[in-house]
């Protein structure tokens, strides 16, 4: 249960209400005032800010029961979420102060005519001479946000916004929100590829499925900077730490194991593509109709692709037929598709990663007893499967070595690294994933991703720490 | 003469050169050692860092002396002007902390959610949620760049990088370049209006005309935010600006004087209207082929446009026909294409705004004894008409009154409260234009802008402070 902390501001007739009735109606319903303050006194009016700590089940009872309150005006209704958001999150400064006309004339006209003459005559200059060596483009069109689905451009630009906070606080990386009011697979390509000048790489964002894995595609073959869609592949490399790390607490192989992927979407596509990359011998890939077989003849293009690789099983069935002696399940599907029984008919020490969002596919209290080890999107429980932990190091990595894309060599170089910042001595059923502010994250990620950059012909520029 | 301090990284070969050597051939070309830093001492060779105050005439020369020496090998030659720009010249900051899970569940998921619902449902409040309500693209295509022509996108970043610099320190607004790797009109209106769901304005830059005209036009009918292309107005509206302070100190009036504009592209149909806008009854536009002519036929729209306005002149000629008996003369056009003959058959009391770049219509040394009053475009002579003085404090107020455009009025009020600045005892012959760095030019503008957006019904909120 969240709990939020509110401000109200109340206007309060004093000829219709007493403060005494207002408190009562807050804790009435729930809400605990933690502090008032008086914004106009008055007479026969005041106008008052009260602070509430109250759970997101009541925050709408409590503002209801002050509407209907004789002699309450209810001005205003914000909270700490909402205020930490008022203006925006992010802010664009200059790196140096432009002060005097000397320094004007060298970051403006008329030195910069230079700087724009040598990066013309010498384009990869651009790296050196602008910002293009550290800024990334979060890209969305707002199709697929969170849980919430379509909301379009606007909507989807506080998600944007944080995730910018997020690449500069923890792996100092100059991000800005590019938030696209169209749908149109070509057009987004079309854009990408003429405002990809200033920026060293594109992290793709809450782009909805099937159109996500085209512009992916497209934009990789026709740009030469990394494009990353988070949804697919942050996920999947989170994924696969956690399973390294998992498969050691359990003592099984990654090249024995039989897997289980629910849910075949954006990330459900990335996840099998790294199992694959990671060893994985035996996959079953499951969606609505059941399971994707080999063999089997798909329109979806990345379902074709994988009927067609010789580790992915040519059984058909649904879930519940082809979870019997599963040693994992990975579920990037819906709250609810497995039941404590189909676990129960998993192979002995079973793995779970249940990750649907808000409610996992099994409710944590009754898959607990059931496994060995079990993983969530949720904060709330023991290892979370958190992107976070993937996008700051992999584009630190990429952009301190100019690469020219982020492959599956790189992607699983970042998994390793994340799995292991848990050391032998802590790793335990309850802790396969390092904390998301664990300082080693981003620069375990960003070593293993250079040094699979170079390893693959995609890095432009060795780190003078390599 | 400009003059820079340029570093020097140099190898010497203690077995071929001395030191001695190295500052004779730097001071016999006309460069002063201003430092000497060893970066790596050594028995037979050694790496040293000279700083030097070289003129930009000699610079090639130093260098090119030095790599001539034997025993010396120039390894870099770095100067305060690159230096400057390495790595870029803006940052981007979250405006709070992200340090715990309470701070991410509140900027990111799952508090961002709610945020993204209430803009969402109220599309409006992406101005109170988002960085929408200070956040301007400078968007560019890299067609016209300073006095570079079409340099490409790549090669503009500097100058937009600059740009976003200057709207900060100035006017604390957050601008982030957009640079353009397209050159089709069709496809720039597409993407501008495709990427301004983040934005509260589009500062055009830097694009040729006559594309730039169609380009603004179209996003100012099909945008809601304000569309202000820098080059046609920005250099407009401190002519103006520059005109009602020289007319002041000449003693004429707007609505009597005869006014010459030579060069009508993207700057000199801008400086027309407004001086229409501002009131002046006899204006002779002039380009290559000579007088724009009321009742004349022309394919280019701006010029048929300007054939139909009443206060146009109807006598053809050429520059030097025209120029007699003018009162102003204002050129955006092409070095020496005055002479002080020309001047000299101008009316009594002439005012001469010569600004093309980097070489004025007349030298100033030719017409300064001609003239009362002398602007250029340059920083080495008094009345620098520049552009810097307009666009931080009109989008300042255009934001902070969510305008929906940047309309006539608002340029015109801009430039009056320019002028204003400018206080009557300081007032005079070499003093019409104020500093850039004056303060109160953007708190001027700021005001001036917001009320002509009030007045003429272009702004969406009335400010705090109004």
């Amino acid at each position: 249960m969240a709990f939020n902390s509110i401000i109200l501001r109340l206007e309060l007739d004093h000829r219709h209400v007493h403060f005494g009735n207002v408190a009562s109606a807050i804790s009435n319903v729930g809400g605990d005032i933690t502090s008032i303050d008086v914004i106009r006194p008055g007479q026969d009016t005041s106008v008052r800010d009260i602070t509430i700590q109250v759970s997101d089940q009541v925050e709408a009872q409590v503002v209801e029961s002050l509407r209907q309150l004789p002699g309450v005006q209810v001005v205003n209704v914000s909270d700490r979420t909402f205020l930490a958001h008022l203006g925006g999150k992010i802010s664009i400064y200059p790196k140096l102060p432009v002060k005097n006309r000397d320094d004007l004339s060298r970051v403006y006209t008329p030195g910069v005519a230079r700087v724009c003459t040598a990066i013309h005559e010498s384009p990869e200059k651009a790296y050196s001479l602008t910002v293009k060596r550290n800024t990334v483009a979060v890209v969305t069109d707002g199709t697929a946000v969170l849980g919430l689905g379509d909301i379009g451009p606007a909507a989807a630009a506080p998600v944007m916004e944080g995730k910018a906070m997020l690449f500069k606080q923890l792996a100092d990386v100059d991000a800005f929100p590019i938030c696209l009011d169209t749908k149109d697979t070509e057009e987004i390509i079309r854009i990408v590829k003429a405002i990809s000048p200033i920026f060293g790489g594109i992290n793709l964002e809450d782009i909805s499925s099937p159109r996500c894995f085209e512009i992916e595609q497209r934009l990789s073959a026709e740009l030469d900077i990394p494009i990353f869609h988070d949804d697919q592949h942050g996920t999947a490399v989170v994924v696969i730490a956690g399973l390294i790390n998992a498969l050691m607490v359990v003592g099984k192989q990654m090249d024995r194991i039989r897997v289980v992927v629910n849910g075949i979407g954006a990330a459900g596509v990335s996840i099998c593509k790294m199992l694959l990359a990671a060893g994985v011998t035996r996959l079953v890939p499951v969606d609505r109709e059941g399971a994707i077989i080999r063999g089997g003849k798909y329109s979806h293009p990345m379902w074709q692709w994988l009927a067609e690789q010789p580790q992915v099983e040519d059984k058909s069935g649904k879930l519940k037929d082809v979870i019997q002696d599963a040693d994992v399940f990975i579920g990037v599907s819906r709250g609810g598709v497995l039941s404590g029984e189909d676990v129960s008919r998993m192979a002995e020490n079973r793995i779970v990663f249940a990750m649907a969002n808000p409610d996992p596919e099994i409710r944590p209290e009754e898959a607990l007893p059931l496994v060995r080890v079990f993983a969530t999107g949720r904060s709330d429980y023991p290892n979370q499967i958190n992107n976070v932990l993937v996008f700051p190091g992999i584009f630190r990595g990429a952009l301190d070595c100019r690469a020219r894309a982020i492959n599956e060599s790189m992607k699983l170089a970042a998994a390793r690294a994340i799995a292991a910042v848990v050391s032998d001595s802590e790793r335990n059923e309850h802790y396969i994933i390092p904390s998301l502010f664990n300082e080693q994250v981003v620069s375990g990620v960003r070593k293993a991703v250079i040094e699979a950059a170079i390893a693959t012909g995609q890095s432009r520029r060795i780190p003078p720490d390599f």
